[in-house]
């Protein structure tokens, strides 16, 4: 995995979420550590959120597809915060 | 708005924002910060958005519903980062 760029990682794993794989929800607790350690922001995630699911939905829904436009940009701020954390802890090491 | 519970805020922020309301990205700004100043995480940000799509969406296909689910999860890690930051910032006050 270590070498995928994190949108195919993402995707593969929705899309076996999706089909009711049983292991993507365990695997999924891995995923979300690595892109934490990798400084994958709230609202960075939600934008591949939205990019992984247009590859993968056959006939997504307008309605939900703008939903996580705006659900993109609630995070915006989220994404900010983050950033600042991020900075405050590699300053306590 | 201040006392409206934020599910219903967000709900018809989001109903307004998948109608083309020229408004709510604005005021999505607004609540955005809101939600921040509340003490709102990442992982609630996306669980209260699945509840809103919910009740807005007349025929959500299951693919996308289940979709945010995955990001949910994908998210809570985040929302630990999020508590932590929190307290973080008010030691620093």
């Amino acid at each position: 995995m270590e070498d995928e760029p994190h949108l195919a990682v993402y995707r593969d794993l929705l899309a076996r979420y999706v089909a009711q794989d049983s292991e993507a929800t365990e695997e999924s607790e891995r995923l979300s550590e690595l892109f934490h350690e990798r400084g994958v922001s709230p609202d960075d995630l939600v934008a591949m959120h939205l990019d992984a699911l247009k590859q993968i939905a056959v006939n997504p829904d307008r309605v939900t597809l703008r939903s996580i436009d705006f659900l993109m940009k609630m995070m915006s701020g989220y994404g900010h915060d983050y950033r600042e954390h991020q900075e405050l802890k590699s300053r306590q090491k």
